[in-house]
């Protein structure tokens, strides 16, 4: 808005989908960066092992090197955008960038997910910022959310589907009734899924990012290491089906609540009402329920990964901090440091309902031993029932119960396994009472 | 952040539903922003007609004004929030509060959708800020969406769910097969809906809150009169009835388009998939799908109005204002003063499909002159449903189009009325090609 526009020097380090879709946007757009903010973004510096990505991404030969350390020593260089993930060079670069005074935008929830507390307050000591909206849902802006917009409130609820891999393999198991192996396969021709598909199916990546998430909310400290995680790998068609008989629906969520008896935080697969809003995010997109005291519910919802998408949230950070910087701004550390821990609760403490499907043997008096089971651990069944795909010998019974805790469950599932008529316990989903997402809000009037 | 916390004056006028709010959630929460942001945010003056409020928010005798003179000439307050609503006197105190160097925060949607080019001006001049985040869309954070985290896009489209009133009459018209003046009715008297409620269901409230969007999300100047508004009074059970049949929903929706043919932003109920995620939204809950030419289709999910919403939205604008004064930071002007001006696609040029329901002569030889008369104005059909309400001598007929343009529809709907086969032409209902919301993003690979 400057009659005088102002050059503002971006250092890229990472050319792979992301970063060649960053490269592509401010190069795009650099022109209308210039005219609506008076920004003039200059990609001074990009580095990337290959040197072919240069030339395909239309990278002069003289700001191109494929080394990095060329990019942070740069003076001219105001931002540093990392992008290439992992622990290393990415630790590295970050030290090296925010000694020598520069901003870092990164989407490295890998790093951000253990790492962002000591990296913070790094950042704080040399006075300059680490933005990471790309780390956690892709384009959704739900960082600058919580850390601006809905800053008035208390954040009680951040609830997710944060990996697009795995809600584009439920969905696909529910919409044709495939099992997860079948689906998995398919993604990975596809090119949903990675040849290890380990980080998405097993929960990590989405435990990285409600660890990033909650931490912002919370004002607290929250490592992808205090997340409880448990993948997709163990649900099956049936489990969906039987799901969607009972009104729920399947979804790997990220849930981080503020309790009074600590934050709660954990990734695994969910049963929600069908017809709550994060039941109707399907495919590869991601969402993320957010509950303020004074906001009451909201979402967002957008794409959680791709190339166009997270350069949208990369260089939306780009531009907030270049408009400061070109106004000179002090820029403050943007990331809390964690002037507050809050204790967490043990996963062993959650209080839920369960969905429980067990492979038993298919004759007279299979049921006693079982429902004596769930009673001798203090768990009450809501509801019972025997499946239609029996083999003669063995069928699958599905048991609902009342709200248990989770360490009973986990006790009674041993309990379960030892029985003479139970074959196994094929699954145990945990079903989500999404109406205490709010408690502790205002009522709307 | 800072050790040395700083105080930030906030003057507030008006003290009704969503005033109140406000004061509450400052008063509750000031302890909070003074430990995680630094921030001492104090209530400095608060001005109401009726005297009582102040006590029954707890304000404090010397804090209290009748007169919104007294907040506005204050010296120590740096913000003033406007929440007063309707033209007089919010213009006069936008122009008294700009014009001597204040901050304003204001959630007033009809004043800002008709006049916030003149203000923005001013208080550009006057090296201020306006933000109106609770104009549009009240708790969902959407303004700040749109004008930071995703300012690296060029904006294709918005679309939304803005009135939560009419939401919520459609949303029971649907579930329980009820006409729109038996919901109306049931919704006044349970609140939902005013006593007089022309601004909610003719449209009016929609329209601003778009003018206001499009203005942010395409940098351009779009005021409320520019939108082409059509409210949900002719929208019947049976037509809702068909949509469902015909695999839509009929919502009211704020559409805003950058298309090369100019700006086409419009107030109508639209017949969407029902597959849509805009077509989850219900009740009384807004939305509103932002899609940007990097990040694709994003959407925003919350409550729409009420008075802790809408305050934290408030909030919001308050603390971010308050943390760049006690930064010292030069805060700039944050409404885009306009310096281009798109054209506006007038709706004659429209070209979408229709639903067209007519009532009809229940005789051999209706449908042909229908039919023709369509033909003739160059309009093709795809479908067509005699219903099974006829009560013997007429009954209802539902033509679905393929595209066509806006005026010819009208055309052809004055020669319909014209026939004597045609009783009345029901109602004509726009089905919206929601894939075409995206042409112009890149493709997420």
């Amino acid at each position: 808005m400057d009659s005088t526009a102002r050059t503002v020097n971006v250092g890229l380090i990472g050319l792979g989908t992301v970063g060649g879709g960053v490269a592509r946007l401010i190069e795009r757009h650099r022109d209308e960066y210039l005219k609506a903010y008076g920004i003039d973004l200059r990609l001074k510096k990009a580095s990337a092992l290959e040197p072919g990505r240069a030339a395909e991404l239309g990278i002069a030969p003289e700001n191109f090197t494929t080394d990095w350390h060329d990019v942070v020593a740069d003076p001219d260089i105001d931002i540093v955008i990392e992008l290439i993930g992992g622990d290393h060079p990415a630790t590295e670069i970050f030290e090296a960038a925010l000694t020598s005074g520069k901003h870092m935008v990164s989407a490295n929830k890998a790093l951000l997910g253990r790492h962002v507390e000591r990296l913070a307050k790094l950042a704080a000591e040399h006075g300059v910022q680490i933005r990471c909206e790309a780390s956690a849902g892709g384009g959704i802006p739900i960082v600058n959310a919580l850390e601006h917009a809905l800053v008035g409130n208390e954040i009680l609820t951040v609830a997710g589907i944060l990996n697009g891999t795995t809600n584009y393999i439920l969905t696909r198991m529910a919409s044709e009734g495939l099992d997860f192996a079948e689906v998995l396969a398919d993604a990975q021709r596809l090119g949903y899924a990675e040849a290890d598909p380990t980080a998405d199916v097993d929960g990590f990546d989405a435990a990285s990012k409600v660890a990033i998430l909650s931490s912002i909310a919370f004002h607290t400290r929250v490592t992808t290491d205090d997340v409880f995680q448990e993948g997709i790998r163990n649900v099956s068609a049936a489990d969906i089906a039987q799901a969607k008989s009972l009104g729920y629906v399947v979804k790997l969520l990220g849930i981080a609540r503020n309790t009074a008896d600590g934050v709660d935080v954990r990734v695994h697969p969910t049963m929600i009402p069908a017809d709550h809003m994060l039941a109707s995010v399907s495919g590869a997109m991601n969402a993320v329920y957010v509950v303020g005291d004074a906001v009451g519910e909201t979402m967002f919802y957008g794409a959680g990964a791709g190339s166009f998408p997270t350069a949208s949230a990369v260089v939306g950070d780009v531009l907030a901090l270049a408009d400061a910087i070109s106004h000179n701004d002090k820029v403050q550390a943007e990331i809390e440091p964690y002037q507050r821990v809050l204790p967490l609760r043990p996963i062993d403490e959650l209080e839920t309902r369960y969905y429980v499907r067990l492979l038993v043997k298919d004759e007279v008096g299979t049921l006693a031993p079982v429902v004596d089971a769930f009673a001798a651990h203090g768990i009450s069944i809501s509801q019972i029932n025997q499946l239609q795909d029996g083999d003669g010998s063995r069928c699958s019974v599905v048991f609902l119960t009342h709200t248990a805790r989770e360490r009973d469950m986990a006790a009674a599932r041993a309990a379960l396994e030892a029985l003479d008529a139970v074959e196994s316990v094929a699954s145990v989903i945990r079903i989500e009472d999404v109406a205490s997402w709010a408690d502790g809000a205002e009522k709307n009037d």
